[in-house]
């Protein structure tokens, strides 16, 4: 990764997001400048890494940081994510309004390169595994339409001012830092109490992504100059129900497990799996945990915290 | 149309505009409560007409007109059009950007229904005719790029504010009001005073919309309350060069036509047309002009204004 990021002045937003603090390990010590942006002010900053505190979802305060840092490469990874309700919270349309303010002034101050973490969220996925070109971008979530319509105004601003950008469109992720509230951790929780954990019936199909594998592949586009949107996935469709079920065997606790005692949510599809032709045609990027390993590893990650 | 607009308090940008005006004089005695937005004060105004001035490039000015006329339902038409430049006009970004300012405004101050006028250049026409919504989305120009991000903006901030919104995609429109440099200005020009006129070779296939018909169906899309883009055209298309023989056989001025003089856009699709089955399935207007007929229109008018 280091040859890429030579003369690179990188800005990362959302630095201490679930993603965003996986892309900043990955980024540091292999570039000469490491800016990031977070909320609020963090106890203590790692060397090498200078931290800015603002609010994008303030046009002001995102066109302020720009023309401080004066990046060459963006790496946005900040945006509204609360578990339960980050799909329709009204917030959505200020990420998206002070996004387009921040890819502009991006532009404005000689920006070289850019990338956004996108979703899953922006596609239709009936026809099947969603390619990056191919497939609809209909969002069924304002979430997914606020993410979609800002990969929309970051192409127009690409062309305008002359830099490159690609989209990143994350999958499911999971790993280290993922929050209290979403399906892995939680369940942890519960069975490491021995309590039960109700689920849907969990019968969708989605596609895993291990969040430090994520960040690399982030990280790759970050060095790159394609253009365009990239699936940041691995392919591969794994029903919900087995990822609970693998990890319940791990607890002897498949009695503590209620299947169906949650409904799903309406706009659910039932199956959202990648195609990765086009990241594998472009990268040599192949994701290093299958949800197998990166399940273990979360496992011997939450024993080792239990036992220190 | 009339019903459709009783309790309505309508705002029309860009309503100078070629478009825009003829949107107006359709709204005009139709509707109780019209409000214009125009760049520069004029010198009269029409009464039933309430008119407002506002740099609508400008996000602050934007809001503030919104927020001062608080309108029910917004036919939102400016946008750069200067022929010739207008694809690749930097002020795009900025219509895109304060046109995020302006939607957005519109749903927190309580409006009700949008209709936003889009272009055909947010298409990818490869495939043939353009349908609404399979279609894919891949915009060449500056231009259509920042439509489309609009659109995008918009579906979002409806979903946010829970306004209905509508996309009408304009293809090739002419007839009064059309700027003096564009295609059928600038024959009629030029052959009124036997002067040669430099043309591509015409062989692009383009689906011409005579402007009163297109402001037709964008004020029957603003009474609606369908969701979604629609096409504005008519569905059939014509070589570019049969438009143009067509105006040089009444000026019997074959000889003053030099095609192939003038090199195509490097950008240009040889054929764009729409698909009109949503719009015939939603709608029950159709286009009152034929090319054939349109043109002799603008020709017969030309020729009252000469002898006038």
């Amino acid at each position: 990764v280091s040859l890429f990021f030579d003369n690179a002045k990188i800005l990362v937003t959302g630095a201490s997001g679930f993603l965003g603090q996986h892309c900043v390990n990955r980024l540091l010590g292999n570039c000469p400048s490491l800016h990031i942006a977070v909320r609020n002010k963090s106890d203590s900053v790692r060397s090498g890494i200078v931290e800015h505190c603002a609010d994008l979802r303030v046009p002001a305060e995102a066109e302020r940081l720009i023309s401080q840092v004066r990046p060459t490469h963006l790496l946005h990874c900040a945006w509204a994510t609360t578990p339960g309700s980050y799909r329709h919270a009204p917030e959505n349309i200020d990420w998206l309004y002070a996004g387009v303010a921040l890819v502009r002034a991006f532009g404005e101050h000689g920006g070289k390169r850019f990338v956004g973490v996108g979703s899953s969220a922006e596609y239709d996925p009936s026809d099947g595994p969603c390619s990056e070109d191919a497939t609809l971008i209909r969002p069924a979530s304002l979430y997914g339409q606020s993410k979609a319509a800002l990969w929309a105004a970051t192409i127009a601003c690409a062309h305008r001012y002359g830099f490159s950008a690609a989209w990143g469109r994350v999958f499911l992720p999971y790993g280290p830092g993922d929050a209290p509230l979403r399906l892995i951790p939680s369940m942890l929780a519960a069975l490491t109490a021995s309590k039960p954990i109700e689920v849907t019936d969990g019968g969708q199909v989605r596609d895993f992504i291990f969040a430090p594998d994520a960040a690399e592949l982030l990280v790759e586009l970050l060095g790159a100059e394609a253009s365009g949107a990239y699936n940041i996935a691995t392919g591969r469709g794994v029903a919900v129900r087995d990822v609970i079920e693998l990890i319940a065997a791990r607890f002897n606790a498949h009695h503590l497990v209620r299947f169906g005692a949650v409904a799903r949510r309406p706009d659910e599809y039932s199956s959202l799996v990648a195609d990765m032709k086009k990241v594998e045609r472009t990268f040599s990027w192949r994701p290093s945990m299958s949800v197998e390993s990166g399940i273990d590893w979360v496992l011997k990650s939450a024993e080792n915290h239990a036992i220190s």
